[in-house]
């Protein structure tokens, strides 16, 4: 691959034109990495409701023509100036939000919300020279949370891409990049539930069954999945969800129906909706002394979280996660490590395949609600 | 002590026989204690806001005559049928709430929260016969959060009865039966700051000071008092506390006060005042990523929590305590002991000190808001 480095790279991408219309496959150019960058020849990426949020535009600014994609597992063609954690031929895995290593956040033992690779889905440029690296004709085209995996080449500050155990099937941990460790870290990382305990989970879609497959691995004995589409438990059951609650199904609160369940309340709970009744559900739900709720969902701006104080008061924790609190440097060769040790099972997420040539059934399987992840080959 | 045992005692204690107006010294027959409970010399007593706000009963229904008091230190008169872990003779502290140390709350690590003897501010009566052990001339008086220090004897459940060190001076570490230990254990065993962190205290009453203690304990640098009293700022020094904000000196929510102060946050709050727009802002000032708010005031009946859910997401935690989460039994000898190493100081919160048969000055001095804590000596 050396003979590409410093050079401009043809190739693939799926190009969206306009918001909520297909993508399009085109030749772009994909200029080589500047400083503190890496260019990744992606092998497989897949699709996460957050693509298809920022392609239907419907809350946001729309920014096109741009490349989606930001669930990938790649190898690295070249690097620009200074970056040293990697080098041509690693494989890797690129993430939305990054990890400089320097700031007070990547610092701190408890966050990983870096100062500087925070997710940022109005920027459509790379950081340090605000410009973009992919063109055709000399057009720029506009990335996308700074991974832009919809492209057989893409240019990532090499603070978002993870170096990854290079026996891992890409394939696989590609969906490692969002939406997994999301739902898995919640649980884990954040909630940390006891084995033996109890965690109630709203929201059977990727995420949340990422949180039920983590309190499946942290030995979790009642996993119970609250949905308002009860034919989601039968798939849920996989993850170690074993009793299920539609709210639609009782004509009182859900919180209630969950504290009559369990003597009083679930050890843990994780919210990954994004509604705010389901979040106060998911907080008032847990048992007082000891329950802890974690937050995943994300809200709509108006959305007030609204609860009586005592709730606190009875030792009730409520916290929030953003990506499973995973450090995406550090922390997500480890999780890859757990997949390839059989803890953590990959294979149920993947419900889907399609070449990169027929991208837009990715779509339409996410919009009917019929996969769970979509894996997309691209070189097919 | 002996020789009183399974007898009847006449004693002083000071009776409220009505909501507001002082008590009266009174002479009062005091029961043996039955199954599970003790009988208490009480040597100190002091005062703390909820005797106060229960003897005003401007919030609840009134319940009199009563004997207030739950702070305090003795030593064990007698001792009731089954119980096991205190005998005559042993230094004692009475708490408010218990530890029965065979409910699910006993046998969690996380919880203090006794499913049998946790508070009850409505019950005027020991929990087994309903009834009261407190008499004059046949007519009941009723008890107060199961503890009734204002009387030279009081029965107590043995749940709620802590065993100290004989060597403890009990005008001193009586105290710690209420409002020094919530504040005090609502830093130390929840908000945990570490070394060199920053830490706001909301209320720089007794719990806000014990609050600022457990930070200056904890090694915190950073201790900002904030208050709507600018003259509380100079004794709450005394508590490490080494900057102060009165959020009437700002035009702006002092959370953006506090955040500018501490670039983007401080690491912990605690919540002293139980006012619903202090709670807010103790939660809205921690960093994101890392900061914990911690709730410890009581709030009215009808307010209600309100926050942006993406304050969450950024990876906050909201939490709060009760009786800054100690055990009782288990936990109240250790806080005794980190006294006796030097390491708490609570002769700073003693600011005066009265006879028993002056009892109604603690009231007029709390009042008055002159003192943080006033012992009442009830030998003279």
């Amino acid at each position: 691959m050396s003979n590409t480095a410093g050079q401009i790279i043809k190739c693939r991408a799926a190009v969206a034109w306009e918001a909520g219309k297909p993508l399009v496959i085109e030749e772009v150019e994909v200029a080589p990495p500047k400083a503190g960058e890496v260019r990744l020849k992606i092998l497989y990426t897949s699709l996460c409701h957050t693509d298809v949020y920022f392609w239907e535009a419907k809350g946001q600014t729309p920014l096109f023509p741009r490349i989606f994609g930001h669930e990938a597992g790649g190898i690295v063609e070249s690097v620009g100036e200074g970056v040293t954690h990697l080098k041509p031929g690693d494989h890797a895995l690129p993430v939305f939000t990054g990890e400089c290593g320097e700031c007070p956040h990547c610092k701190s033992e408890e966050s990983n919300m870096c100062d500087l690779l925070r997710i940022n889905t109005d920027r459509g440029v790379m950081i340090h020279d605000q410009e973009s690296r992919f063109s055709i004709k000399g057009k720029p085209i506009y990335h996308f949370v700074g991974t832009s995996t919809f492209s057989e080449y893409t240019v990532v500050h090499a603070g978002c891409v993870a170096k990854i155990n290079p026996e891992a099937p890409l394939d696989k941990v590609c969906v490692l990049s969002c939406g997994i460790c999301t739902g898995l870290g919640a649980t884990i990382n954040v909630a940390k539930p006891k084995p033996g305990s109890s965690v109630a989970v709203f929201g059977l879609g990727a995420v949340g069954l990422a949180a039920a497959e983590g309190a499946r691995i942290s030995g979790a004995s009642r996993i119970i999945g609250v949905d308002l589409v009860s034919s989601r438990f039968e798939l849920a059951k996989k993850f170690g969800v074993n009793e299920f609650v539609n709210p639609k199904d009782h004509n009182k609160p859900v919180q209630e129906v969950i504290a009559e369940m369990t003597n009083g309340g679930v050890d843990r709970s994780v919210e990954c909706t994004g509604s705010i009744q389901a979040m106060i559900s998911a907080f008032e739900c847990v048992h007082d002394g000891w329950g802890v709720a974690v937050l995943v969902g994300v809200p709509s701006k108006d959305d007030a979280f609204k609860t009586h104080p005592t709730n606190f008061l009875n030792e009730r924790t409520l916290k929030g996660t953003f990506y499973g609190n995973y450090k995406p440097r550090t922390d997500l060769p480890n999780v890859v490590e757990k997949y390839m040790r059989g803890e953590l099972e990959l294979e149920k997420f993947i419900t889907h395949t399609v070449p990169f040539s027929e991208i837009n059934k990715a779509f339409d399987l996410m919009l009917k609600g019929e996969s769970i992840r979509c894996i997309i080959r691209m070189d097919e």
